[in-house]
């Protein structure tokens, strides 16, 4: 039996002086407890990714000197704790050595331990971490911590059976798992079930404590979990919170023959305590709870973590604007939001009393600014050189007014402004650069417009008070969630027009982006294979347009950003085979061999 | 001996059909030149570099048909093309296998008779090859072209000695080397002495073909080089523009002993030509040249290769927009360049017939729209909630004003907007997001305010015509280089104030950025403690404003953008250390030995 406290933390990154007592903080309570082992995330004392703060002078050196502090504090329990290790700089993959690991050290009694070095790397989607660490060189090896032989892992290295396998071999009878493992929808199923399949492949209980928090664009859910060795789910912590608990892990004998562990701590000790009992199982969360209390999470520690006081929200009326003003007061609690209404010379009147209506549910600031004299001004400016695409130069000036002055608002009153642009508008480029883009966080930069309009439906089904926010139930006006959207009611502007409804388009969205299906695969499931051919063209031409977009939370499989780079100058264009034409057979099978005859 | 043809080719982005008919015309036109081998640039079909393209569906395909066109009409010269090959897909350094590969493809007599990967993937500084790539597997290996063997490396391949040993060892009498390698100040003298120190190391021939072209927020320079086996310059093609020049190349006699080279082309065959002399050696170009010419050809490719008509630039009289507007005029042609004046409430009546007297000289149309009236009515609105910082939020005002109306110009005419913010005033948040931050390309992204000068200086000494541009000398009216920068006739805005006059701040900014100095030697090193701290400290407070700034080329050794990511919600401060304090002295040597003693 192996006693293991797990804290799920939220460590944000960089904060290394407030990460290291919060870690501290935790050892001492694992202490308490009674555990053997405390299993914390991944690089916890840095916070994940510290991305370029690698290469800021002084970093890496001031988080040996915190980890040495921690080291120096430790008692009887074994901690595991998260950190950038200093490495000889080996060559290897191109001419920049890496002296950095990303690496887990483990201290006990006042003294660093042990330390283990990461070995996958993932460097794909959101991650770049080939770009500063060396991997771990060696395979295989336990810990002994008391009785038990213990293997470390670090996120990545337990998606890979060869890792774990090593460490089995080696005679490992638990795996601890440190994550920094970033949310999106369907994850955390990922997770238990490959957390579960080790388990059960290795006859060994799997330890998986997550961060918790929001860093820039992503969110890191928690979720931790304790699986024992016959695969059964023993602990489930809550998504999006902190949390910490203490289970005691039942172990299978070792196996026969020597002790293969190189690093051992001390043999067992009294202990000073009964544990808490285990949290009880948290459920599986909702799908568009999940998604909606991460998009919270992730608003929240952005505009804290970056010391703005307030937010603002231009409020059209509209579905978008009424799901990020909700999601800002559930975040920032109602009295740190301001909504304001800035009609122009073609909103209808019930944009101004739909807002309002949300705004009083809510419980936010609401002002009214009327834009349509400015516009007259800056239209007449512009009048000064007639012809071209006088349409298309009209139709940004009003959004861009409008962004103007919320900024002027939030920067004379320390706010951040909130876009509301969602991610199938985006996708298409039906939104204006430096108009409603503007702003610090695009809370909906991944919520696709069939997504918003289902967790409008989820927020107004579900109590705040549940989830300890201040507004209760039927937040979102039935009149703004059942209106036409805007883009489906401009007959003047074809060419920004949605190519087909909102449910189509983002079917073809997720298939196109998501999913990298060829076009023609994604016209063979059904689609009109010319509205396929204008989603695709239109995702292509508006890159530019998202390169200058601000940032949102990742919340499906792929997000735009870094997450998706694409070149903004290019001359690739995927097509639609026309129908009747043959598809290219591509036959590529020559090989080196081939000389000879030639 | 063996006659080597150089292609320095500009192969954009995804244009596959494009660069397959470009490399096409060069393999004829070096089977002309009697050539016995043809080496084109790094990845020539599919342009450098791809990014996610690799991830489109259909893309790597297109290349491969691409490239079986190429070699079905490959005659008698043996063309070395640069293209992504298909791998089976080995996991290794993360979960995601990397089934692609950094190829060159050997063509000969109408078949692929070898594939070369590059070994040394670079993932640094702007470079992510190994978000795509998997590594080449094979050290070492030669192909016998005709009496010859020929060692192939790809760009990085070059810079460490293992690959390019490995290959001497097995017998290789010259290398020739597939380049897209992106300009920075000093990176040509650079590659000069890596390629002269492979020759004389190895003691064989070194032929370097370079990429030519911007390509976001690279520019590829081209400067191609032959060195003998003696580690003399042979040849020494321009700068920024394309060439391909023929080389006949002096080979040592082979070495002793059976040849290892294992793909062999036929024996020598009649030569039908005297190739075409070698150019004479271009001369190393001037230090201001290069970055001038650099920013040129990357605004060019940037504004032609997103189908952009025309360039519109806000004057305002001040040493930027001059400089931006002289770039866009000689890159474009003055007839595709509009100057727009837009005084506001403050601007001095000077800053009017400066700016009209630069676009005069350049032969740019230019127009005046005043934009006080709009500055009042907006000022207004925002004075209806009064308090907080009005000089922050009416400061936005004028700039936003003036980028929204400059964006409907070009989008009503098919134009784009070039922003004229310097590096300096990017670093330290001198510059208004959405304001004269807003457009297409920052020419002046990555140039340092006192570079600025230099290039107006420069620019005005040299006659416009030499490197085909229609204007002349003295282009930049004098009054607008010698007075003062408006940022240091700010009075009312302390808090905007440059913290130093601008050769101290750009200095600190190149060892802060560029070098990653601690700022304690930056503080030694002569600079006043508290002002580098204020620099440094500006810097991180701007980096949410960088993030949504557009793309401009990279032209220093550390360019703000892709080329150092740092996270915008972090708490890691840099500081100096305060006088009299000691430094901290960091000792982590304590090793995982000491566990013992515990």
């Amino acid at each position: 039996m192996l006693r293991v406290a797990v804290g799920q933390l939220c460590l944000p990154v960089g904060h290394l002086a407030r990460n290291r007592d919060h870690i501290a903080q935790t050892m001492d309570w694992a202490q308490r407890e009674g555990a053997d082992v405390l299993v914390l995330p991944e690089l916890a004392l840095t916070g994940y990714p510290p991305e370029d703060l690698l290469h800021m002078p002084g970093f890496v050196d001031d988080n040996l000197t915190a980890l040495d502090e921690l080291a120096a504090g430790s008692g009887d329990v074994v901690s595991l704790v998260g950190f950038v290790d200093s490495v000889p700089g080996a060559p290897g993959a191109d001419t920049t050595p890496r002296n950095l690991a990303n690496a887990v050290a483990v201290l006990y009694r006042g003294r660093v331990r042990g330390r283990y070095h990461k070995h996958l790397l993932p460097n794909y989607g959101i991650f770049d971490e080939r770009r500063y660490f060396a991997p771990g060189d060696r395979l295989g090896g336990t810990w002994a911590i008391h009785s038990a032989e213990v293997g470390i892992l670090i996120c990545e290295d337990l998606w890979w059976p060869d890792i774990v396998d090593a460490q089995a071999a080696d005679g490992a009878q638990v795996f601890l798992v440190a994550n920094g493992s970033p949310y999106h929808r369907g994850k955390s199923a990922q997770r238990e079930a490959t957390v579960v399949d080790t388990a059960r492949r290795c006859g060994a209980p799997v330890v998986y404590s997550n961060l918790v928090g929001g860093q820039d664009e992503v969110v890191f859910d928690g979720g931790s979990l304790v699986v024992d060795a016959r695969g059964r789910v023993v602990a489930r912590a809550p998504q999006f919170t902190e949390a910490r608990f203490t289970v005691d892990v039942g172990l299978r004998p070792p196996a026969g023959g020597p002790r293969r562990s190189t690093f051992v701590c001390r043999p067992l000790r009294e202990r000073p305590a009964t544990p808490t009992p285990p949290p009880p199982l948290a459920p599986p969360a909702d799908a568009f709870e999940e998604v909606y209390r991460a998009l919270v999470r992730g608003l929240g520690d952005f505009v804290d973590g970056n010391g703005f006081m307030w937010a603002v929200v231009g409020l059209s009326g509209g579905v978008d604007s009424a799901l990020v003003a909700a999601i800002a007061a559930d975040a920032l609690g109602p009295e740190r939001v301001w909504g304001v209404i800035m009609p122009g010379p073609q909103s209808p009147p019930e944009s101004v009393t739909d807002a309002t209506e949300l705004a009083t549910r809510l419980g936010v600031r609401c002002d009214v600014m009327h834009v349509g004299d400015a516009y007259k001004l800056l239209a007449e400016l512009g009048d000064r050189f007639p012809g071209g695409d006088a349409a298309a130069a009209g139709e940004g000036l009003v959004p861009r007014i409008r962004g103007t002055l919320l900024l002027a608002l939030a920067e004379r009153h320390g706010g951040v402004v909130l876009p509301t642009g969602n991610k199938t508008e985006i996708a298409v480029g039906y939104g204006t650069l430096y108009g409603d883009m503007a702003g610090g966080f695009a809370v909906l930069h991944d919520v696709p417009k069939t997504l918003v309009y289902q967790l409008c439906r989820w927020r107004n089904r579900v109590d705040g008070g549940a989830f300890g926010w201040s507004a209760g139930r039927d937040v979102i006006p039935g009149s703004i969630i059942t209106k036409a959207p805007s883009a489906e009611r401009m007959p003047d502007r074809p060419d920004r027009e949605v190519p087909a409804p909102y449910e189509v388009v983002d079917e073809i969205l997720e298939r196109f982006v998501e999913l990298a299906h060829p076009l023609d695969e994604i016209a063979d499931a059904g689609f009109d294979p010319d509205v396929v051919q204008r989603v695709a063209d239109l995702v292509e031409r508006n890159e530019h347009v998202r390169r200058q977009a601000p940032p949102g939370v990742k919340v499906t499989s792929k997000a735009f950003g870094r997450d998706r780079r694409l070149p903004l100058t290019h001359g690739y264009r995927p097509t639609v085979t026309p129908a009747g034409e043959a598809r290219p057979a591509t036959d590529h099978t020559a090989t080196v061999e081939d000389w000879l005859e030639g």
